[in-house]
């Protein structure tokens, strides 16, 4: 027995967006595997305390972006496709574009060439959708709760207004499809929009529906 | 005050084939910086125990080459640029050959795409030479000791053999200038093989000496 294959649908944006409120929505109404990045995966999330972790070891901005797309390609062997070969749609909190986000437009690497290492670190498989929740960086700094910062959140300002117009940039001329919704608005309301975009991408069987 | 830039050689081959001994012979008698991969800097070594220690978390086969990428990029810049740039030689046990040998030729990654990630790990930094110690795989297992074998060294014959033909490939067609040494002779006689190579890549002024 074989089941059409599922849909991977991956939300983006900065720190404070949002972006895992609306990945629990959105999974919690399909039924969806709810997933995220960096750190999924045992390896992965060794992987993220040595890239995130405040006073851990140098890492330098390539070796940055090896470890982001090497937490990537263990996600997607180990839990993305097995779930969508089953069938399953999946939800990711940061997928690819996150690399290119942060690791291009905010470390400054060649946006071309990571956009090779992301493709090749996860088998070319690209999102069905990317949805990025769009928020002004100073009003995602002020959604942040206190706790400590990581590595990238505590980086300066400029370093994330870099990272937003760099979603913005990704989202206006990538080949995946894009959503961009104006993260501005109320949990419902931005929820909604997701939704609405969800269904489209489903056709007209309508998207799976998870336990209510 | 700018020294002349340093020379990188690489020492290569498989587990057993005397590297670590002729890299110590040689960095002592060029008074260079002698150093590893993986594992050579903080980073690195976290990064070796997560893809080498038996035991150790899943790891997929690209999971793996950009794990040994992102070592490569933090070694370059934190150890092997810094030194090159001071006018210092660096003898390295391993380079990008062999993340070819044995992520590409043992684990059957495609061979160009590993060879654009190890290049941009690198950021294009590539060994002035490249020493093959060339040692059949059986003289190899006989030569290593007992201890707990890695990740790598558990793996089947066929594995490594694949391995030894991979790097006698590379040896035999890569742009990198390379010395293929038959490794089944003395310690001496093997060193004294690569240090006339290195006389070589020096040119007139010889090359740096050692202390004594």
């Amino acid at each position: 027995m074989s089941a059409p294959r599922g849909r991977l649908i991956a939300l983006e944006g900065i720190d404070g967006c949002g972006k895992s409120t609306q990945a629990r929505i959105l999974a919690g109404r399909l039924g969806a595997v709810s997933t995220f990045e960096p750190g999924a995966t045992p390896l992965g999330a060794a992987l993220r305390a040595l890239a995130l972790d405040p006073g851990e070891v140098p890492v330098s901005a390539r070796a940055e972006a090896l470890l982001m797309a090497a937490d990537r390609a263990q996600h997607v062997v180990q839990v993305i496709a097995p779930a969508l070969d089953a069938g399953r749609w999946v939800v990711t909190d940061r997928y690819a574009a996150s690399t290119l986000a942060y690791q291009g437009y905010g470390r400054g690497l060649d946006r071309d060439e990571l956009d090779s290492l992301v493709d090749w670190a996860a088998a070319g498989l690209r999102p069905d959708l990317s949805v990025l929740l769009d928020l002004p960086v100073a009003a995602a700094a002020a959604r942040r709760h206190g706790g400590t910062a990581d590595r990238m959140e505590s980086e300066a300002d400029e370093f994330h207004l870099r990272v937003a117009d760099g979603f913005r940039e990704l989202a206006a001329d990538s080949a995946v499809p894009w959503l961009v919704v104006d993260a501005t608005g109320s949990v419902d309301s931005v929820a909604s929009t997701i939704w609405g975009a969800v269904e489209a991408l489903a056709g007209p069987d309508g998207p799976p529906g998870g336990p209510r």
